[in-house]
């Protein structure tokens, strides 16, 4: 392997996935891992197999995924006892490089709080699963999990016995964020020196954010000798999430040349990956977030304008582009062809043919109707959005609402059942939005509990599209949905039934497997 | 000066008002102001006062506040020319303890290309202005702009010069977030191996957060021996922002026991400040951001929080209520009373009596009726929005508004004008929010372009309170407005009708102004 390489291992979709409130469905997680593909990530980390039939579907169905044009290696989530081993290897076996990543934890605060153990009981666990999925798989990557709270010597013997027993690559990660660059790329070095087979296997990174420094540890443990990070898209993850992809990937290429290390990333994939992930977890990203941020190559004052118009240099280390950011310039109109929309798709990185192309073109002549001019991120939104939709499931067939500070709101929505038939439910609310949700209640005749509703434009002007993403409970069960409107109402009302419509969906297959699920859910772990 | 200290300099007025569609008004300034004094920052840098004379009102009015308990030092920045610095001293000499901040690129980059002068020229005009400040006031911090792009001998002479006349901090900008720890810190050593002098003034670091770095930069350079910290709060500024003041204090804060360093900062008041601070720039805060995100103390995977539930340090290394997060659990229904309310808004650092009061009992008593349960985050959002009312300007009267996928919206919206007199304006629209805001132009008889529109659920559930926040331009000048209210569509009103009023309030303000500040608008700067 090339020393210079570092692997880039993306997790956006079990370490991102855990999140509070993010949901996806497999639908939504094999279109993130056919981006991911695109980008050009090493390894796609695709969930934790155990943990519900759901997860175990997702893994599989991303595992039995064609990726084009280089497959990634796809991993599957196991702590260390035999049923994970196993049910891991059942999800990723099919893929074209498949993994399994199993841990377990090694600081002691772990060990005597949650774990209920001892030391030598850790040893052994550690020892027997990669052993086992040693004995199924090729690669096998292993997590002393909290390691950088654990005693350096105690995790050094785990590692050992991973790297003895087989596995090939070795992860550390800050479980908790607590880790200081010096401090980790330090902690890295010692086990080189305890372990001396750790030069012979890949070492990895996987630093969490809690006090900013995810990228930063995870930069100095490249600078001590590690090959592999592990990070998420838009930096998402438990707490305050992972390592930011995007983040250290552009530090990478930024700095080449005084680094010199790469990936194999394509760096102009980054911006849509970001927005996709967004879109699809429902997780905004803050204006001034690092390299995806709206504004992250904004130049405000007056002096950094006129710096940039007389010498980009001056004022900008990264070129917009490079983020795949020139895309933007794709305009259309509302005289734009069926031609012409294929094309700027195509530009945008979406094939769309036959009756999807229909189904875009018929939705973006709605949306051109009412907005001057098209641009590359309404087409995405709108093709996105149009791409989601199941002919299977309740639809938005129309609403009328009425609302004002003088009296109380009043909607009647109108939703196609999966039966084709129309059915009609009113209801007043504390605004319009509420209003609309309840009258949707009425008419599925479901009742749903609204957990969460974000509002996002897409673009900016008079005219913006507005980007609704409502996440309800229903039948038991989490779903999100997304809609994309000029008319906020509509893009909320639309993004309401579809939630609903996946949470129905998602129950109908879910009562098999319930009782499973419900004792596994309580066990999703997270290095 | 207590070696273990380090002063936390805030640039949230400053830096942070650069970013892109931030336009805070006076008062809006002073609010953040009072509220970095509460949290305890050292400096507040209050403004660029020659950039405008809206700026320097600012600059000015920031300097002549009462600050409780500690008043801060207020910082005014300026170029390094005799206007820059003059115009800098007027607006701050009134404060407690007041600096002057000049600044002057120091890399070929912007030497050549934008200055188009010569190293010489620089010295000099580094050494003239540090001894022009110097003469004024006691306190001056000079930054060779650009440092990390450029020669660290040359910079170091500049230093030098900055030192010899008096300068008593010296600070190295990352202006464009290209520096790399290890970089950074030893850049700083070759500067005090350069510059002797340097030990005996406060070294001070300026980080951007282009690559993900800005904080672990900031951290390296308090190990080489900075003790001042320039920083935002939420991490805005210009591009991807400046180092995030929250996550460089929770750091020293939290590894206190192994770094040995302090700040002054009261870290209750954390959280507060950086939800005032995004309120009023409309910049929202990622669910995934160190410290102050909505999920930075969220644990969602079982093994997690089954970890929590056993013993919290197994995957917490801050406590919530370090933050400030603790007053969440303030809540009130709707037969709480007066006093209620007001004991409730004491414990959330609100002092409101008398009119101001019955005002926000108005307000409260209106939410509370359509909401279960007004949380603490309600009320904050509530009475922000109430105490940033104004009498003499437009306020909305009533509106009301039909809207549907089968007919075009339309909206009819009564504004009350300055003059008490009620103007009602009619309009259809692409959505009913866009014809809502057509109707308000109308009433208010303005052309107005909306540039940012942003909508953010205060807190969860189904009757939550929507934020929105509208930026628009209206008479030449760019203002934002903020309304709340369980009704989108009402908050959308209400957050329109204030953008335009503080619109039309600046304008006419403005035009005694209007030549100098055309002419000095394109020469704000930003180190």
């Amino acid at each position: 392997m090339d020393p210079d390489r570092v692997v880039i291992f993306d997790t956006t979709l079990r370490d991102g996935e855990q999140s509070p409130g993010i949901s996806l469905n497999t639908a939504e997680k094999l279109e993130i891992a056919h981006q991911l593909a695109r980008l050009g990530v090493d390894v796609i980390e695709a969930g934790f197999p155990i943990a519900s039939p759901g997860d175990f579907e997702a893994v599989q169905a991303i595992a039995r995924a064609e990726f084009e044009p280089r497959p990634p290696i796809v991993a599957g989530l196991a702590r260390a006892n035999p049923a994970d081993v196993d049910r891991a290897w059942e999800a990723v076996r099919d893929a074209h490089r498949p993994r399994i990543h199993t841990f377990v934890s090694t600081s002691d605060i772990h060990i005597v709080h949650q774990l209920q153990t001892t030391r030598e009981d850790v040893k052994g666990l550690a020892r027997a699963s990669v052993a086992q999925a040693r004995a199924l798989c090729e690669d096998v990557e292993f997590s002393p999990m909290d390691a950088t709270r654990a005693d350096v010597e105690f995790t050094a013997e785990v590692v050992a016995i991973a790297v003895e027993e087989g596995a090939t690559t070795i992860n550390i990660p800050d479980t908790v964020g607590y880790a200081m660059p010096d401090e980790y790329a330090a902690f890295l070095t010692r086990l080189y020196g305890h372990v001396p087979g750790l030069r012979d296997v890949v070492l990895s990174v996987h630093c969490h954010d809690d006090l900013g420094l995810a990228v930063a540890n995870s930069f100095a443990g490249i600078q001590a000798g590690a090959r592999q990070v592990e990070c998420a898209v838009n930096g998402i993850g438990e707490r305050a999430g992972n390592a930011s992809l995007e983040e250290i990937v552009m530090l990478l290429h930024t700095r080449q040349a005084d680094v010199g290390l790469r990936t194999g990333v394509d760096t102009r994939e980054i911006a849509r990956t970001s927005r996709l992930v967004s879109r699809l977890t429902g997780y905004s990203v803050q204006p001034n977030k690092a390299v995806v941020g709206r504004n992250a190559f904004a130049h405000e004052s007056g002096i950094h304008q006129d710096g940039v118009l007389k010498e980009r240099s001056t004022y900008e280390i990264m070129d917009a582009t490079e983020v795949g950011l020139e895309s933007n310039s794709i305009v259309l109109g509302k005289h734009s062809g069926r031609h012409a929309l294929k094309d700027a798709l195509e530009q945008l990185g979406f094939k769309v043919e036959g009756n999807a192309l229909n189904a875009a073109f018929k939705a973006f002549k709605e949306v051109a109707d009412r907005k001057k001019q098209v641009t590359a991120l309404d087409l995405e939104a709108i093709v996105s959005d149009e791409m989601r939709e199941r002919s299977d499931a309740h639809e938005l067939a129309w609403f009328e609402v009425e609302a004002g500070t003088r009296k109380p709101p009043v909607a009647k929505v109108a939703v196609t059942l999966p039966s084709g038939e129309e059915a009609v439910g009113e209801s007043s609310g504390d605004g319009p939005v509420d209003a609309i949700f309840h009258a949707i209640q009425n008419a599925a005749g479901t009742e749903c509990e609204l957990v969460q509703y974000t509002v996002e434009a897409v673009t900016g002007g008079e005219d913006a599209l507005g980007e609704v993403t409502v996440m309800l409970r229903a039948a038991g069960r989490l779903a999100t949905g997304q809609g994309v409107a000029t008319d906020i109402l509509e893009a909320s009302a639309r993004a309401y039934v579809r939630a609903l419509s996946n949470a129905l969906e998602g129950a109908a297959t879910r009562e098999a497997e319930s009782a499973t699920a419900e004792a596994a859910a309580d066990r999703t772990p997270g290095p």
